[in-house]
């Protein structure tokens, strides 16, 4: 049986290593570094000035390089001249170099046997080992291991251990590099390395946004002389190492990141000796520990599909690792502070995709991401401000402060429907964990969205309700249309949340309860289709038969975006994606009527598609569908041959294969659809167990499904009413009910 | 009565400073500066470097800068990172500096009375005279003069005179000022300056698109020691002049320019040498005679309304200059060769608003910018096949290869009407003035675009009819509609041509034929109202009694563009545009309604707007709206309180103005209305006549129109048949009709 708690890469191939590079992301949540190689590449230079540009978020092209740094602090944000703020890749710390005879040690031109990288899922170790024969003959033994601390967020610890079957003297070089860009650009307006102390460097650097950030690095090598070699952007302790023959030799290297948006702020200095005495092993042990918790909060386990199981550990293992604990002034950014692509912002995919996972399994983290946007209610009513708008506007990319950050004005002119969802997402929370909540600084954000709501809808004469015009939905190959059906069924449940809020003024709260019914969610001749839009179809057929040759490849890489825009394909779900946010008000049949009318239109060239597609097929009893589907998103990330996570991780993807297990497999019902917990199993064919905790308004639980029965058991302090496919009962503090599985339609084909 | 042939800028103010120097570009065809004053001004520097950003052209905001040189050869285009193809501004030759005492002459800094600057139309000359009261108390008669030579078109002409009330000793300073970019941007990749002989300065440069360009400057001065002050990018010849008490002195300054784009390469040294001989009065009698032999062919003769005569032969004169004879590589770009706003490219304004004054008035010019179109085809299909189909798709910003270079994709996408309107304008030529020019071949270009067409229509299931989808009209408000009146009206009648054509294969012409006749013009539900699009009243009522509250500035600049964009506000004529195109098509009654339903919703934000509105009024017999907008038309350059021609000649509008004066108050049908001469006067109240010289079918003749009466002179060799507001003439070779004026509606309230 394969590890399913392990992420391999054996052997290094140079077309893969940025997908790993990526994939292998550690994060104590306030510090993130990609999974480079400590002695990185030729032909790779880090600091490479160019001009991203605001291009079409669509069809974006990445720059061909073979690998990336990424080290990140959340909440750092710089001024780009043309994208407007962006997340700043901080300097990189993992420097460590060995060279044996003169030679340094490379992936690409050493001669290694025996690679294999491995991302201990369990402890988030990374893990590196090979065999380097070097060209003097020696054959040395290279073990490299890291973690990014999760007891201590601000540590960052390394071992490097060495063995030669000879003995060799290896030159070691060791720093930081703070010759680095983001997205090509240098946002750094002073930065200062020196040595620091006998075996260390610190860096200092400013950031164009007036942040101040702080890194300090030690080495834990044999006290022998060691020289430091500085530069500008840069400094390095140097020195050597005899190595006897068969006997290892281990270097530890410690880094600790401050800056000046720390809650707490301290010296990195003084967060390296407050563990100068402890050991490697017991770093890693403390460390450990927390994961151990997480796991045991989170873990869903499935038995009889490998692969299935690696990749849902890997998702959550991403979640667990790129959410901020206790800081709500950020939430988790689009590629889980994994890469640079979508700048370190927050879209919806905070709200609809990522927020579920830790709402279920950890509620004070899932109030993180939703106070985050209470914390940025400023920026959201200065952006209504600038479009002439009362109240609250969230930004389509928002950066820490809530201000607008996208640079290309179709997404961040129409998707407006973030700014319900900011609201959906904060009346599930209310729902699923603290039924106070709106009570709270929140409500202000229901008021404001509202009063934005109320001017930015129309009433278009002789129809006697509003409509919301030019408006693009998930959807965003149809990018300005009229009364799209998630966003008016989205804002209509704001408005009515304002409505019924007990701070909204009377003649408000009236204005807002009428909109909040006349927003229709138009329907098309048969009166079962629900509509995308107004006159969706009028759109052109998109002919996929002859314009789709590729379909390995998305849509737009193929197509002119023109065609996209004047046709009538879906980049993702739209009505389906709101059907699923609003299960109960759809019949199977509506469901199903949706599903038969959209999916032949849609390209899932979204990452966020595959998952709500297999979410909405394992409900509708489509097996095979909800299979191939679930495969789909299950491998975005660990595709490395198409990329997988080469420009970060598809995080709002990891949320989403949580939901694909948990709300499609296991078909839990939401706290938006349901008062108890309701399960309705329908786990595909090859696995033999689907089981995971969960957290119902307060009560924790355990879920137990196999082919025979589902089991919960009831781990609170106080009495779960659960329904599992129509079965009620009532389990008390403690105890486990079983439930016979029905014998009925399963999802799943399976391997 | 005041001077109708004089543009007057008296005094000089700041404010207006660069309105003016745009209003008095001066030019050749070939080449064309800006009216910068020869001293230049403090505080003004041409070298500064920015990155204009890809901007909606909606929107943009200028830089604000006192004034900005200009300095333009068409067909030089550099290369942009972010803005595509652009026209390069050249270094600054006008420089011609004298300093009294150790005080440099400023129209800031100095004290100045008396000041006066004029563009004489008649002859193309730029004249300043002024009084400087030096500090050191000297009263110094300064007068400038330049012309850009007419019949030498690579030779530009100045001449500086001074005299002063005592003697006095003038420091002199003339050069060439190579340290200038284009829009922020430095297209040069090499530049040399380098004195050239005793007096001269040459400079030698090559652009980033590997073009040579050369300048050569000489001073005419008194053989005294003159000295030369060199840098990186400039070079001046400096010296002392002695000024006896009274006794003018005259210093002139000429200048050749070459690159290695010209029809006929030759050595600015040569251009220069060929002239040394030659005295600065008869250059400018040279000069003039062309202006003179222009003049004749197109002066529009307005009595009683002098605010007027000068608009039109302000925008006479400007077509006049920037129009490049004999050079079918190049077109009239959107700012006339006087700026930098659109980049130097070439827009449907060429055809539309352009080519009527050329077809009419020089029909070998008008062919110079049809032929534009043919050569540039092989462009159009690169950008055709850049999009994914076959034939030609012609640009909405061209370069001189005819290549796609608008970086906005809301109109590089969706504008695509000037594909047909290239095609109007071929017919158009072709009825008017070369009968079988369709046979040439222009007749690839009918082909080319029709293939384009056909695989960027779409039939909608159900339909049985071709429709044109996604597409932006000339009102560039509703960004992406369905089957836009204009656009379908002219690809339907480009598709009939390309049917018709004798080289269509018969297959293709049956199937472009059947799409000509399938392509709707959709009509409201009276059967009267041209519909804009599908679904335009549909649209949000645009509320402009509370959004858009000051009315002397655009409604862009006030709401933001998603609500332009959701909004039934037009930024021009749209149906208008078209009914004017295709008058015969439509009767009074639908021209009405059509006037009636959109006037209210259009903002004329565009400046392309006014004047198409006028003529429409006018055959309306609206005489107060048409009097309106033609006062509004007329000023868009003359009014430099307002910005006028800050960034450039608004050339189209002076195009429009023409075809407000013949089209619109006298009435006159085009050829592709009308196959003789027709006439149906509607003169403004104001004025007192109205006349102007036309050739009709290669007829030659003239029109004067008064309150009392018409009169056509036939001064062509063949007869000519004439009909004047009903009544059916023919007139004979040489011979003059004359029709007495019908009693009723005329067009015009008026001052």
């Amino acid at each position: 049986m394969a590890d399913t708690w392990s992420l391999v890469e054996s052997p290094f191939r140079i077309a893969t290593a940025k997908a790993y590079e990526g994939l292998f992301t550690q994060g104590s949540g306030y510090l993130h570094v990609r999974g480079s190689l400590e002695e990185h590449l030729e032909g790779a230079p880090q600091n490479t000035a160019y001009t991203r540009m605001p291009a079409s978020v669509t069809s974006e092209k990445f720059r061909e390089v073979k690998v990336q740094w990424g080290t990140y602090v959340p909440g750092l944000f710089g001024r780009h001249p043309l994208l407007n703020h962006e997340m700043i890749n901080l300097p990189f710390f993992l420097d460590l170099v060995p060279v044996v005879g003169g030679e340094k040690l490379d992936m690409e031109l050493s001669r290694i046997r025996d690679y294999r990288r491995e991302l201990l899922l369990r402890t988030a170790v990374l893990r590196r080992t090979l065999v380097w024969q070097t060209r003097q003959g020696a054959e040395v033994q290279v073990t490299f291991e890291r973690f990014a601390s999760a007891a201590r967020p601000s540590l960052f610890v390394q071992r490097m251990t060495l063995s030669a079957d000879r003995s060799v003297t290896v030159a070691l070089r060791a720093g930081i590099d703070g010759d680095v860009r983001t997205n090509g650009y240098d946002h750094f307006t002073a930065i200062a390395v020196d040595r620091d102390g006998p075996r260390g460097v610190a860096c200092r650097l400013t950031t164009d946004a007036g942040d101040d950030v702080r890194l300090a690095t030690r080495l834990r090598v044999p006290a022998d002389s060691w020289a430091y070699d500085g530069r500008a952007r840069g400094g390095w302790i140097t020195g050597r190492l005899a190595l006897a023959a068969g006997l290892p030799v281990t270097v530890e290297k410690l880094t600790a990141v401050a800056t000046s948006r720390d809650v707490a702020p301290a010296e990195p200095a003084a967060a390296l000796q407050a563990v100068a005495d402890r050991s490697y092993e017991s770093l890693e042990a403390e460390h450990a520990a927390v994961w151990t918790e997480r796991w045991a909060r989170s873990d869903v386990v499935v038995e009889g599909d490998d692969r299935s199981q690696l990749a849902l550990r890997a998702s959550v293992y991403h979640l667990l690792r790129s959410h901020v604990a206790g800081d709500p002034r950020v939430a988790i950014d689009a590629k889980g502070y994994a890469g640079e692509a979508y700048w370190g912002r927050f879209f919806w995919d905070t709200e609809m995709y990522l927020l579920p996972f830790f709402l279920y399994t950890d509620p004070p983290r899932a109030r993180t991401l939703v106070d985050f946007r209470v914390q940025s209610l400023p920026g959201a009513m200065a952006n209504a401000a600038e479009y002439g708008y009362a109240g609250a506007r969230y930004a389509w990319e928002s950066d820490s402060r809530g201000r607008e950050c996208c640079p290309n004005w179709p997404y961040r002119d129409h998707e407006v429907h973030v700014t319900a969802d900011v609201v959906y997402a904060m009346l599930h929370y209310a729902r699923a964990a603290e039924a106070d909540y709106l009570a709270g600084p929140a409500g202000q954000v229901l008021l404001e969205t509202a009063r934005y709501w109320m001017q930015r809808m129309d009433w278009r004469p002789g129809e006697g309700r509003p409509s919301l015009l030019g408006v693009m939905g998930p959807d965003e190959y149809t990018p300005i249309s009229n009364n799209n059906a998630y966003t008016n069924r989205m804002v209509s449940l704001a408005l009515a949340a304002a409505a019924a809020h007990p701070a909204a003024p009377p003649d408000e709260a009236k204005s807002f309860a009428a909109a909040a019914a006349g927003l229709p969610v138009l329907r098309g001749l048969d009166g079962v289709l629900v509509l995308q839009c107004e006159d969706f179809d009028r759109l052109a057929e998109p002919r996929f038969d002859c314009l789709w040759r590729d379909r390995t490849r998305p849509l737009a890489s193929q197509v002119s975006q023109e065609r996209l825009y004047r046709s009538k394909c879906l980049k993702q779900a739209d009505v389906l994606m709101m059907m699923l946010q609003f299960a109960g008000e759809f019949s199977d049949a509506e469901v199903r009527r949706a599903w038969d009318y959209y999916l032949p239109y849609t390209t899932h060239d979204s990452s966020l598609s595959a998952g709500i597609h297999a979410i909405l097929a394992a409900r509708l009893g489509l097996a095979e569908e909800a299979w191939r589907f679930w495969r789909q998103s299950a491998e975005i990330d660990l595709d490395v041959a198409h990329g997988g996570a080469a420009e970060g991780v598809h995080i709002a993807g990891a949320g989403a294969n949580w939901q694909v297990a948990v709300l499609g497999f296991a078909g839990m019902a939401t706290a938006m659809q349901s008062d108890g917990l309701h399960l309705d199993p329908r786990p595909p064919q090859a696995w033999s167990r689907l089981a995971f905790p969960i957290v119902w308004k307060g009560c924790p639980a355990y879920v137990d499904i196999t082919p025979d029965k589902t089991t919960v058991a009831n781990r609170g302090a106080q009495a779960l009413r659960v329904d599992v496919g129509g079965e009620r009962r009532e389990i008390s503090a403690g105890a486990t009910a079983t439930f016979p599985a029905l014998q009925r339609r399963r999802a799943g084909g399976g391997v």
